[in-house]
Formats: C-alpha cells, structure tokens, sequence
C-alpha cells in the first residue's frame, strides 16, 4: 500500500511556482483548483497517491497566508494514506498525538481526512486520509 | 512514474518519533542507518517509491541540528524522481532554481542525486533522485 497520499508545499504565488515544478517533474500541473473554506487555491502534479500539491493562499486572512508570514513558502503538510481512520487515529492518540479538530472531516472528493497537530507530532502538519471507501460522511 | 521518491521529517530523536509513525501506518521502520557524511541517523518506512525518511541528527555540528535549532522539527525536504537528472536540473535552472552543490552526488544506493536551494525554490529543500539506470559515478 502507498505510505504518501500526497505533500502540500506552501508557495506565495501558484504562477510563479508552477514553471519550475513543471520544469523539473518534465509534466504540467493537472489544473487548479479553489478550496474557499481552507482559503486557499491549489494545483497538483501527478495522479492517485504520492501526488505534490501547491498551496497558494486566497488572501491574507487565510491560515495558509499565517504560515507564509511566519515560515516563508516550504513543505506544509503530509497527508499518509491510512487504510482505517479511527484505527489509526486511535493508535496515534495512544502514542501521545491529538487531533486539530475532533472531528473526522470529508475531503473534496469523500474521502475522510482528519489532522494531527504539529504540536503533538514534532512540528509536523499530518493529514490522514482513509483509503478505504465507506458510507460518505453527511457533511461530505 | 511516482513523481515523489521519499519525504524526509527532521526530528530531536528517532526513539520519540519513531512509535507515532509506525502507530499510524501500522508497520514498523525498515531499520535504521547512519550516514555520517550528512551527520544523521536515518529510518524508513516503506519500500521503493513514496517513503518516508525520519531524520535525527548525530550531534550539534551536523547541519539538521542547525535546522532543528532555527525551526523545530518538521518537514525537512522533499525528493523528486526524475528520469534525465542532468536535463532536470537545466530545466530547473532556466526555471530559476539553483544547486546547492555545482556536483551531482551519488546517493547511498549509487542513485545520482542533487539537491536545490531552498532560497531558489520558494523555501522547499528540493533533492532531486534519477531514476535510471546509469554509470556509476566515480565518487558513489
């Protein structure tokens, strides 16, 4: 089973970002796409697991435009692929890790994602992401 | 192809993180290696394509203790495959990126290797793995 689902990567500005993503991975972007509620634009290269996401923020009250402030562009997050979400996230709890929210949220496209805090997990923003398919969540 | 061929996370010590990740993912690391020409001890988890690399470093000289200093654990690079490494690496630096090295290296396992400077690519620690087959360099 793939460990990455995919690394998001915080840039200021998804134009200047992309050519040398494309430069370097010899591929375009497979389109962009806007997130309103995380208040960020997104691109991706490459498809199913392992794929990189760029991160530009909608504006300067997104999260996202707090971290470039902070911590200047650089990798955000990593999203593992996790087979059982409460499993792991049980498991995760027991090895001293708390979640962001306590709610298990649905991603774009259904999946159900959770994250731990970076506080909890040596600086490290962690999305976990079912790979399993299951009931869509109401709020999906 | 995967476009992602390891994400290596800069951590105080492999002994505290090493129970999170295998929590999470449900393996345990592939073992553990040091390396002391980068000054870190390294473990892995999974095989081929999208592994995850934890880092720890070996004392307070090596350059991830200086990271872990001035930024805390986190996310510490990210390692791109790439067919031609050398046409990469045009591509990247008509893109604007630089190496942080002029060489390619070759990697623990004979893979020609390059890294670009985070201050030339948005902030992201960018190594760059090839995944042909090639010569071996001389200094593998």
């Amino acid at each position: 089973m793939p460990i990455i689902d995919h690394i998001g990567i915080a840039v200021n500005s998804l134009g200047a970002a992309l050519p040398l993503y494309e430069a370097i991975l010899g591929i375009p972007a497979s389109g962009t796409e806007t997130v309103e509620s995380e208040g960020v634009r997104v691109a991706f290269f490459g498809t199913g697991a392992g794929r990189v996401e760029l991160l530009e923020p909608l504006g300067p009250d997104s999260p996202l435009a707090r971290f470039l402030e902070r911590r200047g562009g650089g990798l955000h997050h990593i999203c593992l692929a996790v087979p059982d979400l409460d499993e792991a996230i049980r498991r995760a709890g027991r090895a001293g890790a708390r979640l962001i929210e306590p709610a298990v949220r649905g991603g774009a496209d259904g999946a159900r994602v959770a994250f731990l805090h970076p506080r909890s997990t040596d600086g490290v923003l962690l999305e976990l992401r079912e790979t399993a398919t299951r009931e869509p969540l109401d709020d999906a």
